[in-house]
Protein backbone atom coordinates (compact mmCIF):
# COMPACT_ATOMS: atom_id res chain seq x y z
CA UNK A 1 0.00 0.00 0.00
CA UNK A 2 1.16 3.54 -0.36
CA UNK A 3 -0.04 6.71 0.80
CA UNK A 4 -0.48 10.15 -1.44
CA UNK A 5 -0.07 13.44 0.60
CA UNK A 6 0.40 17.15 -1.55
CA UNK A 7 0.85 20.66 -0.06
CA UNK A 8 2.06 23.80 -1.64
CA UNK A 9 5.17 25.21 -0.12
CA UNK A 10 4.69 28.44 1.72
CA UNK A 11 7.15 31.51 1.42
CA UNK A 12 8.56 30.85 4.78
CA UNK A 13 9.82 27.85 4.00
CA UNK A 14 11.85 29.17 1.60
CA UNK A 15 15.91 30.58 2.64
CA UNK A 16 18.05 33.05 0.81
CA UNK A 17 19.42 30.10 -1.71
CA UNK A 18 15.78 30.99 -2.97
CA UNK A 19 14.63 27.42 -2.42
CA UNK A 20 12.98 25.10 0.76
CA UNK A 21 15.19 25.22 3.38
CA UNK A 22 16.67 21.24 3.58
CA UNK A 23 15.30 21.11 7.26
CA UNK A 24 12.17 21.47 6.12
CA UNK A 25 11.35 18.33 4.40
CA UNK A 26 11.70 16.86 7.87
CA UNK A 27 8.70 18.49 8.90
CA UNK A 28 6.73 17.68 5.31
CA UNK A 29 7.33 14.04 5.79
CA UNK A 30 5.99 14.54 9.23
CA UNK A 31 2.81 16.26 7.68
CA UNK A 32 2.70 13.09 5.20
CA UNK A 33 2.66 10.76 8.35
CA UNK A 34 0.27 12.38 10.75
CA UNK A 35 -2.02 12.42 7.36
CA UNK A 36 -1.94 8.98 6.72
CA UNK A 37 -2.03 8.35 10.48
CA UNK A 38 -5.49 9.97 10.40
CA UNK A 39 -6.62 8.65 7.03
CA UNK A 40 -6.23 5.26 8.39
CA UNK A 41 -8.58 5.90 11.70
CA UNK A 42 -6.09 6.56 14.33
CA UNK A 43 -5.06 10.14 14.44
CA UNK A 44 -1.98 11.65 16.38
CA UNK A 45 -4.47 12.86 19.00
CA UNK A 46 -6.54 9.00 19.23
CA UNK A 47 -3.27 7.63 19.62
CA UNK A 48 -1.61 9.84 22.30
CA UNK A 49 -5.05 9.59 24.10
CA UNK A 50 -4.40 5.57 24.23
CA UNK A 51 -0.99 6.80 26.21
CA UNK A 52 1.33 6.55 22.99
CA UNK A 53 3.52 8.42 21.29
CA UNK A 54 5.81 7.55 18.23
CA UNK A 55 9.04 9.30 18.32
CA UNK A 56 11.55 9.71 15.38
CA UNK A 57 14.70 7.77 16.10
CA UNK A 58 16.22 8.05 13.02
CA UNK A 59 15.71 10.12 9.61
CA UNK A 60 17.78 9.95 6.24
CA UNK A 61 16.77 12.49 3.33
CA UNK A 62 18.51 12.26 -0.19
CA UNK A 63 18.05 15.99 -1.77
CA UNK A 64 17.48 15.50 -5.59
CA UNK A 65 16.03 18.77 -7.27
CA UNK A 66 14.81 21.81 -4.91
CA UNK A 67 11.60 22.99 -5.16
CA UNK A 68 10.64 26.92 -3.98
CA UNK A 69 7.45 29.13 -2.96
CA UNK A 70 4.48 28.14 -4.74
CA UNK A 71 5.53 24.64 -5.88
CA UNK A 72 3.15 21.96 -5.31
CA UNK A 73 5.01 18.69 -3.71
CA UNK A 74 3.25 14.81 -3.51
CA UNK A 75 4.71 12.93 -0.93
CA UNK A 76 4.51 8.99 -1.55
CA UNK A 77 4.80 7.44 1.98
CA UNK A 78 5.47 3.29 2.40
CA UNK A 79 5.59 1.40 5.65
CA UNK A 80 8.60 -0.59 4.57
CA UNK A 81 8.97 -2.36 8.29
CA UNK A 82 6.56 -2.78 10.87
CA UNK A 83 7.19 -5.62 14.07
CA UNK A 84 4.95 -3.72 16.75
CA UNK A 85 8.69 -2.33 18.34
CA UNK A 86 9.93 -0.25 15.54
CA UNK A 87 8.31 1.47 12.19
CA UNK A 88 10.27 2.09 8.80
CA UNK A 89 8.61 4.45 6.55
CA UNK A 90 9.44 5.47 3.31
CA UNK A 91 9.23 8.87 1.33
CA UNK A 92 9.22 9.61 -2.35
CA UNK A 93 8.47 13.68 -3.03
CA UNK A 94 7.43 14.65 -6.46
CA UNK A 95 7.24 18.05 -7.54
CA UNK A 96 3.64 17.89 -9.15
CA UNK A 97 4.45 20.77 -12.54
CA UNK A 98 7.45 18.67 -13.54
CA UNK A 99 7.51 14.82 -11.96
CA UNK A 100 10.62 15.51 -10.93
CA UNK A 101 11.99 13.42 -7.35
CA UNK A 102 12.82 16.32 -4.83
CA UNK A 103 13.70 14.48 -2.08
CA UNK A 104 14.03 10.43 -1.15
CA UNK A 105 13.77 9.88 2.65
CA UNK A 106 13.13 7.09 5.23
CA UNK A 107 12.24 7.90 9.08
CA UNK A 108 12.54 5.07 11.73
CA UNK A 109 10.27 5.14 14.66
CA UNK A 110 9.58 3.26 17.71
CA UNK A 111 6.38 3.57 20.33
CA UNK A 112 6.79 4.57 23.38
CA UNK A 113 4.45 4.90 26.53
CA UNK A 114 3.81 9.12 28.04
CA UNK A 115 7.42 8.11 29.63
CA UNK A 116 8.83 7.99 26.59
CA UNK A 117 9.62 4.00 27.67
CA UNK A 118 9.47 2.16 24.52
CA UNK A 119 6.56 -0.50 23.96
CA UNK A 120 5.68 -3.49 21.84
CA UNK A 121 2.23 -1.99 20.15
CA UNK A 122 1.62 -5.92 19.21
CA UNK A 123 1.33 -6.53 23.21
CA UNK A 124 0.22 -3.35 24.09
CA UNK A 125 -2.74 -2.24 21.87
CA UNK A 126 -4.15 -4.69 19.48
CA UNK A 127 -6.46 -2.45 17.66
CA UNK A 128 -3.48 0.20 16.72
CA UNK A 129 -0.77 -2.36 16.09
CA UNK A 130 -3.91 -3.98 13.16
CA UNK A 131 -3.78 -0.69 11.49
CA UNK A 132 0.16 -0.36 11.07
CA UNK A 133 0.30 -3.89 10.60
CA UNK A 134 -2.27 -3.87 7.81
CA UNK A 135 -0.30 -1.24 6.42
CA UNK A 136 2.58 -3.06 5.98
CA UNK A 137 0.58 -6.24 3.91
CA UNK A 138 -1.10 -4.46 1.66
CA UNK B 1 16.65 48.77 34.25
CA UNK B 2 17.73 46.89 30.29
CA UNK B 3 18.45 44.06 29.56
CA UNK B 4 20.77 43.70 26.80
CA UNK B 5 20.68 39.95 24.84
CA UNK B 6 23.03 39.20 21.51
CA UNK B 7 22.80 36.74 19.18
CA UNK B 8 23.70 35.94 15.78
CA UNK B 9 21.08 35.71 12.16
CA UNK B 10 21.45 32.05 11.03
CA UNK B 11 21.27 30.84 7.62
CA UNK B 12 17.92 28.80 8.01
CA UNK B 13 16.23 31.94 9.50
CA UNK B 14 16.36 33.65 6.22
CA UNK B 15 13.94 33.30 3.26
CA UNK B 16 13.82 33.89 -0.62
CA UNK B 17 14.19 38.09 -0.38
CA UNK B 18 17.61 37.13 1.25
CA UNK B 19 16.77 38.33 4.79
CA UNK B 20 15.42 36.90 7.43
CA UNK B 21 11.46 36.11 7.79
CA UNK B 22 9.44 38.31 10.00
CA UNK B 23 8.06 35.79 11.76
CA UNK B 24 11.76 34.82 13.48
CA UNK B 25 11.93 37.91 15.28
CA UNK B 26 8.94 36.84 17.47
CA UNK B 27 11.15 34.05 18.03
CA UNK B 28 14.18 35.95 19.00
CA UNK B 29 12.36 38.35 21.59
CA UNK B 30 11.35 35.02 23.43
CA UNK B 31 15.12 33.99 23.78
CA UNK B 32 16.06 37.44 24.83
CA UNK B 33 13.17 37.40 27.84
CA UNK B 34 14.38 33.71 28.44
CA UNK B 35 17.67 34.72 28.92
CA UNK B 36 16.35 37.77 30.81
CA UNK B 37 14.15 35.04 33.18
CA UNK B 38 17.45 33.39 33.71
CA UNK B 39 19.65 36.08 34.11
CA UNK B 40 16.97 37.11 37.32
CA UNK B 41 17.42 33.71 38.71
CA UNK B 42 14.33 32.06 37.74
CA UNK B 43 14.79 30.39 34.47
CA UNK B 44 11.66 29.20 32.77
CA UNK B 45 12.43 25.51 34.06
CA UNK B 46 11.86 26.69 37.35
CA UNK B 47 9.08 29.11 37.11
CA UNK B 48 7.22 25.77 35.19
CA UNK B 49 8.42 23.58 38.51
CA UNK B 50 6.98 25.81 40.35
CA UNK B 51 3.46 25.55 38.07
CA UNK B 52 3.27 28.54 36.38
CA UNK B 53 4.04 29.43 32.83
CA UNK B 54 4.09 33.01 30.87
CA UNK B 55 1.67 33.29 27.79
CA UNK B 56 1.83 35.29 25.46
CA UNK B 57 -1.41 36.77 24.55
CA UNK B 58 0.03 40.13 22.58
CA UNK B 59 3.02 40.81 20.50
CA UNK B 60 3.45 44.04 17.85
CA UNK B 61 6.71 44.55 16.06
CA UNK B 62 7.55 47.17 13.26
CA UNK B 63 10.20 46.48 11.15
CA UNK B 64 12.37 48.57 10.07
CA UNK B 65 15.31 47.75 8.41
CA UNK B 66 16.23 44.19 7.53
CA UNK B 67 19.18 41.65 9.15
CA UNK B 68 20.35 38.60 7.11
CA UNK B 69 22.74 35.93 7.93
CA UNK B 70 26.17 36.31 9.45
CA UNK B 71 24.61 39.53 11.11
CA UNK B 72 24.61 39.83 14.64
CA UNK B 73 21.39 41.90 16.45
CA UNK B 74 21.44 43.15 20.10
CA UNK B 75 17.92 43.40 21.77
CA UNK B 76 17.10 45.28 24.41
CA UNK B 77 14.46 44.43 26.65
CA UNK B 78 12.89 46.46 29.19
CA UNK B 79 9.80 45.81 31.78
CA UNK B 80 7.24 48.68 31.34
CA UNK B 81 4.28 47.28 32.68
CA UNK B 82 4.09 44.58 35.54
CA UNK B 83 1.29 44.25 38.25
CA UNK B 84 0.89 40.60 39.31
CA UNK B 85 -1.42 39.79 36.58
CA UNK B 86 -0.08 40.94 33.43
CA UNK B 87 3.49 42.24 32.13
CA UNK B 88 4.50 44.42 28.85
CA UNK B 89 7.96 43.95 28.02
CA UNK B 90 9.73 46.14 25.06
CA UNK B 91 12.06 45.11 22.44
CA UNK B 92 14.75 47.86 20.90
CA UNK B 93 16.80 45.53 18.30
CA UNK B 94 20.20 46.78 16.45
CA UNK B 95 22.38 45.68 13.83
CA UNK B 96 25.48 45.83 15.97
CA UNK B 97 27.77 46.70 12.90
CA UNK B 98 25.68 49.57 11.78
CA UNK B 99 23.70 50.47 14.97
CA UNK B 100 20.72 50.45 12.81
CA UNK B 101 17.49 50.01 14.55
CA UNK B 102 15.76 46.63 12.69
CA UNK B 103 12.74 46.33 14.48
CA UNK B 104 10.77 47.90 17.39
CA UNK B 105 8.43 45.81 19.44
CA UNK B 106 6.57 44.79 22.70
CA UNK B 107 4.80 41.77 24.04
CA UNK B 108 2.04 41.13 26.58
CA UNK B 109 2.00 38.25 29.10
CA UNK B 110 -0.15 37.07 31.28
CA UNK B 111 0.61 34.28 34.17
CA UNK B 112 -1.09 31.33 34.41
CA UNK B 113 -0.96 27.97 36.11
CA UNK B 114 -0.39 24.49 34.45
CA UNK B 115 -4.21 24.48 33.50
CA UNK B 116 -3.40 27.51 31.49
CA UNK B 117 -5.89 29.77 33.97
CA UNK B 118 -4.89 33.07 34.79
CA UNK B 119 -3.10 33.43 38.49
CA UNK B 120 -1.94 36.95 39.80
CA UNK B 121 1.58 35.60 41.23
CA UNK B 122 1.76 39.21 43.80
CA UNK B 123 -1.01 36.26 45.41
CA UNK B 124 0.54 33.36 44.66
CA UNK B 125 4.26 33.60 44.27
CA UNK B 126 6.22 36.22 46.46
CA UNK B 127 9.34 34.77 45.25
CA UNK B 128 8.74 35.13 41.66
CA UNK B 129 6.75 38.29 41.91
CA UNK B 130 9.39 40.24 44.09
CA UNK B 131 11.69 39.48 40.67
CA UNK B 132 9.58 40.77 37.97
CA UNK B 133 8.76 43.18 40.40
CA UNK B 134 12.03 44.71 40.68
CA UNK B 135 12.70 44.42 36.97
CA UNK B 136 9.78 46.80 36.77
CA UNK B 137 11.02 49.52 39.29
CA UNK B 138 15.09 49.41 38.55
CA UNK C 1 -14.73 41.72 0.62
CA UNK C 2 -13.33 38.80 2.95
CA UNK C 3 -10.96 35.81 1.91
CA UNK C 4 -11.44 32.53 3.92
CA UNK C 5 -7.95 30.07 4.45
CA UNK C 6 -8.51 26.46 5.94
CA UNK C 7 -5.33 25.15 7.60
CA UNK C 8 -5.10 22.13 10.10
CA UNK C 9 -2.12 22.05 12.62
CA UNK C 10 0.75 19.86 12.82
CA UNK C 11 2.58 18.53 15.12
CA UNK C 12 5.68 20.09 14.90
CA UNK C 13 3.80 23.72 15.11
CA UNK C 14 3.35 23.11 18.52
CA UNK C 15 5.74 23.86 21.65
CA UNK C 16 6.25 22.04 24.73
CA UNK C 17 3.21 24.04 26.62
CA UNK C 18 1.58 21.45 24.25
CA UNK C 19 -0.64 24.35 21.99
CA UNK C 20 0.93 25.99 18.61
CA UNK C 21 3.92 28.32 18.99
CA UNK C 22 2.45 31.91 18.68
CA UNK C 23 5.51 32.72 16.24
CA UNK C 24 3.79 30.20 14.21
CA UNK C 25 0.63 32.74 13.55
CA UNK C 26 2.77 35.49 12.19
CA UNK C 27 3.28 32.09 9.48
CA UNK C 28 -0.01 31.16 9.38
CA UNK C 29 -1.32 34.75 8.50
CA UNK C 30 1.00 35.24 5.75
CA UNK C 31 0.09 31.42 4.35
CA UNK C 32 -3.68 33.15 4.09
CA UNK C 33 -1.93 36.51 2.61
CA UNK C 34 -0.05 34.04 -0.41
CA UNK C 35 -3.57 32.12 -0.87
CA UNK C 36 -5.42 35.03 -1.39
CA UNK C 37 -3.47 36.58 -3.75
CA UNK C 38 -3.08 33.84 -5.55
CA UNK C 39 -6.84 33.90 -5.51
CA UNK C 40 -6.79 37.05 -7.29
CA UNK C 41 -4.97 36.31 -9.92
CA UNK C 42 -1.31 37.70 -8.85
CA UNK C 43 0.64 34.86 -6.85
CA UNK C 44 3.73 36.06 -5.30
CA UNK C 45 5.86 34.33 -7.79
CA UNK C 46 4.33 36.93 -10.45
CA UNK C 47 4.38 39.54 -8.66
CA UNK C 48 8.52 38.74 -7.74
CA UNK C 49 8.83 38.09 -12.18
CA UNK C 50 7.81 41.56 -12.43
CA UNK C 51 10.06 42.73 -10.01
CA UNK C 52 8.10 43.71 -7.14
CA UNK C 53 8.16 42.45 -3.45
CA UNK C 54 5.31 42.92 -0.71
CA UNK C 55 7.36 43.16 2.52
CA UNK C 56 5.99 43.37 5.97
CA UNK C 57 6.54 46.31 7.83
CA UNK C 58 4.11 45.76 10.81
CA UNK C 59 2.87 42.78 12.80
CA UNK C 60 -0.06 42.57 15.97
CA UNK C 61 -1.48 39.92 17.10
CA UNK C 62 -3.46 39.06 19.94
CA UNK C 63 -3.77 35.40 21.23
CA UNK C 64 -7.32 34.96 22.49
CA UNK C 65 -7.73 30.79 22.68
CA UNK C 66 -5.05 28.37 22.09
CA UNK C 67 -4.92 25.57 19.36
CA UNK C 68 -3.30 22.15 18.86
CA UNK C 69 -1.67 19.63 16.73
CA UNK C 70 -5.39 18.32 14.81
CA UNK C 71 -6.88 21.59 15.09
CA UNK C 72 -8.45 22.78 12.12
CA UNK C 73 -8.25 26.97 11.58
CA UNK C 74 -10.22 29.01 9.21
CA UNK C 75 -8.12 32.36 9.11
CA UNK C 76 -10.95 35.24 7.82
CA UNK C 77 -8.72 37.88 5.95
CA UNK C 78 -9.66 41.65 5.01
CA UNK C 79 -8.14 44.51 3.22
CA UNK C 80 -8.52 47.33 5.49
CA UNK C 81 -6.80 50.27 4.09
CA UNK C 82 -4.88 50.18 0.34
CA UNK C 83 -3.10 53.87 -1.36
CA UNK C 84 -0.58 52.16 -4.07
CA UNK C 85 2.30 52.57 -0.97
CA UNK C 86 0.90 51.16 2.06
CA UNK C 87 -1.75 47.84 2.79
CA UNK C 88 -3.44 46.88 6.28
CA UNK C 89 -4.44 42.91 6.21
CA UNK C 90 -6.43 41.98 9.38
CA UNK C 91 -6.99 38.55 10.06
CA UNK C 92 -9.80 36.58 11.92
CA UNK C 93 -8.55 33.30 13.45
CA UNK C 94 -11.52 31.07 14.17
CA UNK C 95 -11.08 27.15 15.62
CA UNK C 96 -13.38 25.29 13.01
CA UNK C 97 -14.59 22.63 15.46
CA UNK C 98 -15.62 25.21 18.46
CA UNK C 99 -16.23 28.44 16.36
CA UNK C 100 -13.80 30.21 18.93
CA UNK C 101 -11.47 33.10 17.89
CA UNK C 102 -8.23 32.09 18.21
CA UNK C 103 -6.34 35.40 17.24
CA UNK C 104 -7.33 38.63 16.18
CA UNK C 105 -4.40 40.10 14.41
CA UNK C 106 -3.13 42.42 11.34
CA UNK C 107 -0.10 43.28 9.63
CA UNK C 108 0.80 46.39 7.34
CA UNK C 109 3.06 45.96 4.05
CA UNK C 110 4.12 48.04 1.37
CA UNK C 111 5.55 47.46 -2.14
CA UNK C 112 8.91 47.46 -2.98
CA UNK C 113 11.11 46.82 -6.11
CA UNK C 114 14.12 44.34 -6.09
CA UNK C 115 16.54 46.14 -4.08
CA UNK C 116 13.87 46.37 -1.23
CA UNK C 117 12.92 50.48 -2.20
CA UNK C 118 9.58 51.37 -1.59
CA UNK C 119 7.36 51.81 -4.54
CA UNK C 120 3.45 52.94 -5.22
CA UNK C 121 2.05 50.02 -7.20
CA UNK C 122 -0.15 52.91 -8.45
CA UNK C 123 2.10 54.60 -10.28
CA UNK C 124 4.60 51.65 -10.95
CA UNK C 125 1.94 48.28 -12.18
CA UNK C 126 -1.97 49.15 -12.92
CA UNK C 127 -2.74 45.84 -13.15
CA UNK C 128 -1.36 44.60 -9.54
CA UNK C 129 -2.75 47.82 -8.46
CA UNK C 130 -6.28 47.04 -9.52
CA UNK C 131 -6.74 43.74 -8.13
CA UNK C 132 -5.70 45.37 -4.52
CA UNK C 133 -7.71 48.10 -5.10
CA UNK C 134 -11.00 46.26 -5.78
CA UNK C 135 -9.80 43.83 -2.86
CA UNK C 136 -10.39 46.57 -0.73
CA UNK C 137 -13.42 48.53 -2.46
CA UNK C 138 -15.72 45.21 -2.84
CA UNK D 1 40.74 17.83 13.66
CA UNK D 2 37.30 18.59 15.26
CA UNK D 3 35.43 21.90 15.60
CA UNK D 4 32.96 22.28 18.94
CA UNK D 5 29.84 24.33 19.04
CA UNK D 6 28.17 24.87 21.91
CA UNK D 7 24.24 26.42 22.30
CA UNK D 8 20.90 26.00 24.31
CA UNK D 9 18.07 24.64 23.45
CA UNK D 10 15.09 27.56 22.62
CA UNK D 11 11.35 27.34 24.33
CA UNK D 12 10.20 27.50 20.70
CA UNK D 13 12.16 24.85 19.52
CA UNK D 14 10.50 22.25 21.75
CA UNK D 15 7.13 20.38 20.98
CA UNK D 16 3.96 18.80 22.50
CA UNK D 17 6.26 16.13 23.60
CA UNK D 18 8.26 18.40 25.87
CA UNK D 19 11.25 17.87 24.09
CA UNK D 20 13.22 19.25 20.90
CA UNK D 21 11.42 18.66 17.59
CA UNK D 22 13.60 16.33 15.92
CA UNK D 23 13.23 18.63 12.80
CA UNK D 24 15.22 21.30 14.76
CA UNK D 25 18.66 19.21 15.09
CA UNK D 26 19.30 19.67 10.86
CA UNK D 27 19.25 23.79 11.83
CA UNK D 28 21.63 23.50 14.41
CA UNK D 29 23.98 21.14 12.59
CA UNK D 30 23.82 24.04 9.96
CA UNK D 31 24.59 26.46 13.00
CA UNK D 32 27.53 24.40 13.76
CA UNK D 33 28.92 24.33 10.17
CA UNK D 34 28.66 27.84 9.92
CA UNK D 35 30.31 29.13 12.88
CA UNK D 36 32.77 25.92 11.64
CA UNK D 37 33.44 27.44 8.55
CA UNK D 38 33.91 31.20 9.69
CA UNK D 39 35.95 30.07 12.22
CA UNK D 40 38.20 28.76 8.97
CA UNK D 41 38.37 32.47 7.98
CA UNK D 42 35.44 32.10 5.31
CA UNK D 43 32.00 32.63 6.63
CA UNK D 44 28.94 31.52 4.33
CA UNK D 45 28.62 35.39 3.30
CA UNK D 46 32.28 35.48 1.75
CA UNK D 47 31.70 31.88 -0.12
CA UNK D 48 28.44 33.17 -1.43
CA UNK D 49 30.35 36.73 -2.40
CA UNK D 50 33.14 34.34 -4.39
CA UNK D 51 29.65 33.25 -5.95
CA UNK D 52 29.72 29.59 -4.28
CA UNK D 53 27.46 28.11 -2.29
CA UNK D 54 27.08 24.59 -0.65
CA UNK D 55 24.12 22.69 -0.58
CA UNK D 56 23.04 19.80 1.56
CA UNK D 57 22.69 16.53 -0.70
CA UNK D 58 22.32 14.52 2.34
CA UNK D 59 21.23 14.28 6.01
CA UNK D 60 21.36 11.36 8.33
CA UNK D 61 20.55 11.64 12.09
CA UNK D 62 19.70 8.81 15.03
CA UNK D 63 17.94 10.37 17.61
CA UNK D 64 19.67 8.83 20.86
CA UNK D 65 18.07 10.91 23.76
CA UNK D 66 15.61 14.03 24.13
CA UNK D 67 17.35 17.31 25.25
CA UNK D 68 14.80 20.21 25.91
CA UNK D 69 13.76 24.11 26.97
CA UNK D 70 17.31 25.40 28.83
CA UNK D 71 19.23 22.20 27.97
CA UNK D 72 22.82 22.94 26.44
CA UNK D 73 24.35 21.00 23.95
CA UNK D 74 27.71 20.59 22.46
CA UNK D 75 28.23 19.86 18.88
CA UNK D 76 31.50 18.42 17.57
CA UNK D 77 31.94 18.26 14.25
CA UNK D 78 34.27 16.43 11.80
CA UNK D 79 35.21 16.86 7.97
CA UNK D 80 35.14 12.69 7.13
CA UNK D 81 35.13 13.24 3.17
CA UNK D 82 36.35 16.15 1.04
CA UNK D 83 37.53 15.98 -2.32
CA UNK D 84 36.47 19.66 -3.84
CA UNK D 85 33.70 18.32 -5.30
CA UNK D 86 31.90 16.59 -2.14
CA UNK D 87 32.17 16.65 1.33
CA UNK D 88 31.04 15.30 4.43
CA UNK D 89 31.06 16.30 7.66
CA UNK D 90 29.36 14.36 11.18
CA UNK D 91 28.48 15.64 14.06
CA UNK D 92 28.34 14.18 17.53
CA UNK D 93 25.87 15.95 19.71
CA UNK D 94 26.37 15.84 23.52
CA UNK D 95 23.97 16.97 26.34
CA UNK D 96 26.41 19.37 28.23
CA UNK D 97 25.10 18.48 31.66
CA UNK D 98 24.89 15.12 31.53
CA UNK D 99 27.28 14.04 29.13
CA UNK D 100 24.91 11.55 27.14
CA UNK D 101 25.23 12.04 23.28
CA UNK D 102 21.56 13.11 22.22
CA UNK D 103 22.24 12.74 18.54
CA UNK D 104 24.88 10.54 15.68
CA UNK D 105 24.09 12.48 12.55
CA UNK D 106 25.95 13.14 9.40
CA UNK D 107 25.33 15.42 5.97
CA UNK D 108 26.95 15.52 2.67
CA UNK D 109 27.21 18.53 0.14
CA UNK D 110 28.77 19.35 -2.85
CA UNK D 111 30.24 22.76 -3.80
CA UNK D 112 27.76 25.11 -6.42
CA UNK D 113 27.66 28.33 -8.28
CA UNK D 114 24.56 30.94 -7.95
CA UNK D 115 23.05 29.20 -10.83
CA UNK D 116 23.42 26.10 -8.32
CA UNK D 117 25.15 24.23 -10.86
CA UNK D 118 27.97 21.39 -9.38
CA UNK D 119 31.41 22.98 -9.14
CA UNK D 120 35.23 21.75 -8.31
CA UNK D 121 36.09 23.75 -5.36
CA UNK D 122 39.74 22.37 -6.45
CA UNK D 123 39.37 23.72 -9.85
CA UNK D 124 37.56 27.00 -9.23
CA UNK D 125 38.65 28.46 -6.09
CA UNK D 126 42.07 27.82 -4.38
CA UNK D 127 42.11 29.64 -1.12
CA UNK D 128 38.64 28.34 -0.34
CA UNK D 129 39.30 24.40 -1.17
CA UNK D 130 42.58 24.13 1.00
CA UNK D 131 40.77 25.55 3.73
CA UNK D 132 38.34 22.18 3.82
CA UNK D 133 41.38 20.01 2.74
CA UNK D 134 43.59 20.99 6.01
CA UNK D 135 40.18 20.51 7.73
CA UNK D 136 40.01 16.95 6.21
CA UNK D 137 44.19 16.37 6.81
CA UNK D 138 44.55 17.68 10.55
Amino acid sequence: MSYKYTRKINYYETDMMGIVHHSNYIRFMEEARCAWIEDMGIPMSFIESQGYTIPTIEVNCKYKKPVTCGDTIEIILKVTEFNGIRMTVSYDVKNVATGNTVIEAYSKHCFTNRELRPVNMAKCNEFINEKFQSSLEK
